[in-house]
């Protein structure tokens, strides 16, 4: 089973995320073969295993009294995660994902549809096994419903001109930080951890979350080899406006009146509009405020205590954080 | 509130309904206010309740400590079985559902991704919050990996024109008599009955479930209003080969060398696939195999106690599994 070499370094963490991918490939076994071998690519496809990563570190600052739950509940956020890129994909119309054609591109809309309810299921399934109280299960659901309710923000504010940085940040901090959030709590819960480390993991995982969207946000704009690729292009004619255009919109509306032009934009109006977000400084902001987020996980990590794990939750961040692809 | 007119018979199982899509139409309460209407609207385009009918029918048998929990359960079915048709008819592409425009003919496919897994949620969380034990919940999530389990089958039958009774029978277990099984059961369960209750309770809601959907798909065939509708030409364009067309493959396989066609079938290919369906006695053999299941039904119902609701019970299920259209 491989696993992302982000995890190379850390031979603890791999060895967890590696139990991690065990059980999320058997819980996809079904009978229908086509299903679970599309899963199993999709999982080996090498997504980096970061909300099970968070968990695992976060419970490491208590006692597990079970690994068999600790690892189902880590693969549960996992696949929870899969489920809602499965379907976002569907409504994206995006043929890439992790670098290999997503699910709908590879086997269509309806395989897409019931996989991303398949899981589903499998989540809850995984959840109900590893559960000891039903406390632990309505804050699960109220985990996932606050990440629906995030993706229909994103939905509802399309080519809304005038979306401001509150509302994008109210939708990133559903669809994106909720599950980091929830994650980190998640493992303070199940190790049964102090107080205070349970509100730090709030925090923190709040703080990553925030970041890590904005960067993958500005990521899509400035990654060498994304330069003005496919993404961009039609994140800008699907109507989804994000921080770096939203900040330089902000600086100057008019500026990018052309937007008006929705699903008829060509590329080289896009081009403009990409100047447009360089000019009025639209990435720089951006890059500037998840910074700030970072900076205040990082400071909140530093309170944690001085463990191996507190260690490897600061690099982990800082590289995450820091990364320019 | 509108409750389908098959209630107005029945004056206590009308004002349970009524409280049961109180919680639905509450549940799906969120500031996406697009969304709770369109959920909204389509609870109040009239389906009519059957599966909390049944649970709540079966609840009778015994004693329920708690009012609001039981509605809370009553609906999370409901919610569960429209999670399921938005997403099918995503799949199918159906124009239509309960004489309105489906979701996604009305609102896009986005919507209709969402709305399905907006509604998992909302079921999720109505399980959390009513369920006193995690068993409950394991026995929800069995549940309803069987019912998409029972999906796939269909997909993967699709155009298999050597698509076997078994096989059939197979996958509507699945998709359809699961939810009735388990509705009935769960009625049980939760009014805490005698054992002897709940073992006939999933024996009934199988065979109820077996026989409604035999029964749906004689009625795509033979309903007046349907001669020759949109729903069959699609369905066998589509290779969705239920139970007449089965039966009368079995009888003369090369009558049917037709349907090799796919998609290319004309209407009038269809016509004849039709007439050909009746000839070697499709739809009476389907017919039959249904009757045999109601009347399972019926002289299990008979077994349980005497009481209003079983009269109930005994009539509901007549007069499904005896309808016209």
């Amino acid at each position: 089973m491989a696993i992302h070499p982000l995890w190379n370094k850390y031979p603890t963490m791999q060895e967890q995320l590696i139990e991690t991918q065990k059980v999320m490939n058997k819980s996809v076994k079904i009978r229908n073969k086509e299903m679970t071998e599309a899963l199993q690519l999709f999982f080996e496809a090498g997504g980096k295993l970061l909300r099970p990563a968070y968990f695992l570190l976060f419970s490491s600052f208590g006692h597990v009294p079970n690994n068999k739950i600790k690892y189902q509940m880590a693969a549960s956020l996992e696949i929870l995660h899969a489920a809602t890129l499965i379907h976002d994909d569907i409504i994206d119309d995006s043929p890439i994902r992790r670098d290999c054609p997503s699910i709908q591109a590879a086997y269509g809309k309806d395989i897409a549809v019931y996989a991303g309810d398949f899981l589903f299921t499998v989540y809850f399934q995984l959840l109900a096994n590893s559960s000891q109280t039903t406390e632990a299960l309505e804050s699960n659901a109220l985990n996932m419903k606050r990440i629906l309710v995030g993706e229909l923000d994103q939905m509802h504010l399309r080519h809304n001109s005038r979306i401001s940085i509150k509302q994008y940040l109210q939708h990133i901090k559903g669809k994106t930080a909720q599950l980091f959030q929830f994650s980190c709590y998640q493992g303070t819960q199940v190790a049964n951890t102090s107080l205070r480390v349970q509100i730090l993991a709030q925090r923190i995982g709040y703080q990553i979350g925030m970041a890590f969207q904005i960067l993958d946000d500005v990521l899509d704009f400035t990654s060498t080899e994304a330069e003005l690729h496919k993404p961009i292009l039609e994140d800008i004619r699907n109507g989804n406006y994000t921080l770096p255009l939203i900040y330089a919109m902000a600086e100057n509306r008019d500026a990018f009146m052309i937007l008006e032009k929705g699903p008829e934009l060509t590329d080289d109006d896009i081009q403009l509009v990409v100047a447009n977000i360089n000019r009025y400084h639209g990435l720089e902001k951006a890059q500037k405020l998840a910074t700030r987020y970072t900076d205040k996980a990082l400071a909140d990590i530093a309170k944690l205590p001085d463990t191996l794990e507190r260690q490897i939750l600061t690099e982990l961040t800082e590289r995450l954080l820091n990364r320019q692809d």
